[in-house]
């Protein structure tokens, strides 16, 4: 049908479940067509993670969205969200499947979900998988979106499972525990619509000489822990964040690393060069959220990347059984940091939602080994992204091994708080700062003392500062 | 040998890795020999959890102890840590083992372990094992004391099994998947102890009306959770913290559920008891932390709880896959929690030490459901345990499911920061507090707004002002 039809059957006040992560994946035309009807406002809104502007966009700037969960980065809808005109639940990408499967979550009305092919198989997703394969089995209705220009041979590269409460077996990355198709009762299928392109691409940006300087730091730190025998030769498999701090390490990884294996939640253009490659020999992830001219490298050549690729749900991609079996090294870069080693990886001056934790603490929890990597300024130098106390909590001083930035490095495994206040502020932070932290840390130690020494009256004075004057600097 | 002999083994500046979780199963003579030594300072002493006076008081007083890891909750050492004078690294229980054996650590000079026997097929531990198997596996050398205390028919009660990238496969809590004795290289045995007596045991206070108030409440809540089809009957595994209020609610299990089983850290008289009357039906721990006259019950009838009980490593009993695939339902009581969900379980007004995380943060991240519980008010009413933000963060709001206090339960799970708000404040502060939480609530939405409205200069005010008043009352 029409998707204006598909979109039609829609009702006030659903729940949908929506497909797509990280841009990819996610269902487009019919969306569309919901946000021009009227009389179908409130709607809660859950996806695999971040998607495109049909959703995130189009819905928001209509006013239909009440509601929406786990993870976003959408300009208008950020804005909703912090103006608390939208209701915004930011929580671990692997925990929703589950709670939805558990029956802890929203009765989910409709799952729209874009993809290949569906047949008597079942649906066959597109480039990412995210948690369709849960809204598909929670939801009491499915509207699909087929969409044509994705190749049917991607077949083969999807890896669906869903947890059961047995082990899940998988020992190497590339390991495949489950079919190439989402299951799905034909009889919940309320509508195909055919479409027949890809709706946007994401653009990368060229790494910036901060990032390249951040990337060395961690190469240089990797190629020491296999030097100690930490680490093997080819590392532990690699987890990586997004943007152009995560590009630019694995463009480092490059010249100092082979047979690199990759288990982690979504790959961009610069993981997927590395697989071209062959730097990267295996890989799992549960979205390719690639360029144009990237996407149809991988679509030239499906046959090859089905062997090297493997596509998870979100469940299993950022499962905690399989990353600290395997021991992942977990790499993201967050808003800010502070000197004890707590990370901020969502707010904006403790208030503000940046997009949201994503897998980050899925990772940082269970990996083998923690690494949060950012610039150590921010704003042309108004805000240092090492402050005396994070303004909000995401990863917390028990999760966080290493912290990087185009400084050096401050390798936080073992050390006491008070060990890792200087380690941070002498190799982290930029110095145009320094002696304000050494000030605040030589002050606390004094005057507070104790296990984390802090002044509360003072520790988020530096946030309140750049609120009321625009700069952390006094 | 003698402890005083073995003790003169230790050098100065060693790193002694002993067992003992929980004031259970630590070794008592030689670190009491060792203390009275001279020129034998600046020891770094990890151990599987809490340990007995023996090490973290007699070392302590001694001056002997430099750096100590991964739990506490000595009276002394927690104040030297908190003093500057002890180097504290409060760290995740599952996470120093595997750090150790995969080299991530620092070299451990002496395993010193109180074990129950010695032979040929290994150490068998006593009534606890915590990290003792680590220990010993990477010691340069190993001091045992033999505790003759300890009946042989423990034998067949742990299941000592360490990590090494295959699937556990333990899919119910009384599944074994090793050996009942830890592996260990006899040419590393130093120096035999036999001692003779069970050292201490704990103490437990009678359950007070407050903690009574909230495990009714939390059986409530669990009682409805069955109802509405989200937990089976006898529940997912139980794991429970110690202290008042975890004894209370274990007790408050017994009227409501039958066939309980439990994953769990650390059993205390109420767990134990519940498994006496057949309540708990099988139990999985790495620690049986007993007094005297429960320790006798389980002592008189070994070939019984063999069956019911299984102890294990820490980093098996802690383990995020098997908390993860059972749904294990997480029960710990923090300081304090904030009206966003946020949890303190460490510092006191930010900066003094408590005990540590302990295995908290292993449990809450990975459970099927998380519920922190505590009484609202602590110092006689001077300190609300629900405040604007909490000091210190153990536990992020991305993983708080449910907090309890007596006056009721606020159920977080896919709620908004500020429905989450509203929900804490509403069902959980002590009345006392409420207005003054709804004021800074309101005042925060309206000045700041964003996704978690807070004003930063006053939300750390009410700590400031117990630091400064005696009170966190204006």
């Amino acid at each position: 049908m029409s998707a204006a039809e598909a979109a039609s059957l829609i009702k006030h006040g659903s729940c949908l479940g929506c497909s797509g992560f990280t841009m990819v994946g996610n269902p487009v035309e019919i969306p569309r067509a919901l946000a021009l009807l009227p009389d179908r406002d409130e709607l809660r809104l859950l996806t695999g993670a971040s998607v495109g502007d049909a959703l995130d966009g189009s819905l928001v700037r209509a006013g239909k969205v009440k509601y929406r969960a786990p993870y976003q980065s959408g300009k208008d809808l950020r804005r909703a969200i912090n103006a608390g005109e939208i209701g915004y639940n930011d929580f671990h990408l692997s925990v929703m499947p589950s709670m939805l499967n558990n029956g802890s979550g929203p009765k989910i009305d409709y799952a729209v979900i874009e993809c290949a092919a569906v047949s008597e198989n079942g649906i066959l997703p597109g480039f990412s998988v995210g948690a369709a394969e849960s809204f598909a089995a929670n939801a009491d209705r499915i509207l699909l979106e087929v969409n044509q220009a994705i190749p049917i041979d991607i077949l083969g590269m999807h890896d669906i499972y869903s947890c059961s409460g047995e082990p899940l077996e998988i020992r190497d990355v590339t390991d495949r525990i489950g079919g190439a198709w989402i299951p799905c009762d034909p009889d919940k299928i309320a509508a195909i619509v055919v479409t027949d392109k890809i709706d946007s691409y994401p653009v990368f940006k060229p790494s910036d000489d901060i990032s390249k300087a951040i990337a060395d730091n961690i190469v240089r730190f990797l190629k020491n822990e296999v030097r100690d025998g930490r680490q093997p030769a080819n590392l532990y498999p690699i987890q990586s964040g997004v943007g152009n701090v995560a590009n630019a390490v694995l463009s480092g990884l490059e010249s100092s690393f082979s047979d690199l294996r990759m288990y982690t939640e979504v790959m961009q253009d610069s993981a997927f060069e590395l697989v071209r490659k062959g730097v990267i020999t295996g890989a799992s992830t549960t979205a390719l959220s690639l360029s144009e001219k990237a996407q149809r490298e991988l679509c030239d050549d499906l046959a090859v990347y089905r062997r090297r690729i493997v596509l998870r749900p979100q469940e299993i991609s950022n499962n905690p059984e399989v990353i600290r079996r395997m021991r992942v090294i977990a790499m993201n870069t967050p808003i800010e940091v502070d000197i004890y080693g707590n990370v901020n990886s969502t707010h904006v001056m403790g208030t503000q939602i940046m997009n949201g934790i994503g897998g980050s603490g899925d990772f940082a929890r269970s990996a083998g080994i923690t690494i949060f990597s950012t610039g150590s300024l921010a704003k042309d130098g108004k805000i240092s992204c090492v402050v005396p106390m994070v303004s909000h909590v995401d990863h917390t001083e028990h999760d966080v091994d290493v912290i990087v930035t185009e400084w050096g490095v401050a390798d936080l495994r073992w050390k006491t708080p008070r060990q890792r206040a200087e380690a941070i502020i002498t190799n982290c932070a930029h110095p145009d700062y320094r002696e304000l932290l050494w000030d605040y840390y030589t002050r606390a130690c004094q005057q507070r003392g104790g296990q984390t020494p802090h002044l509360l009256s003072e520790s988020l004075s530096w946030h309140e500062r750049y609120i009321r004057t625009g700069t952390m600097k006094p």
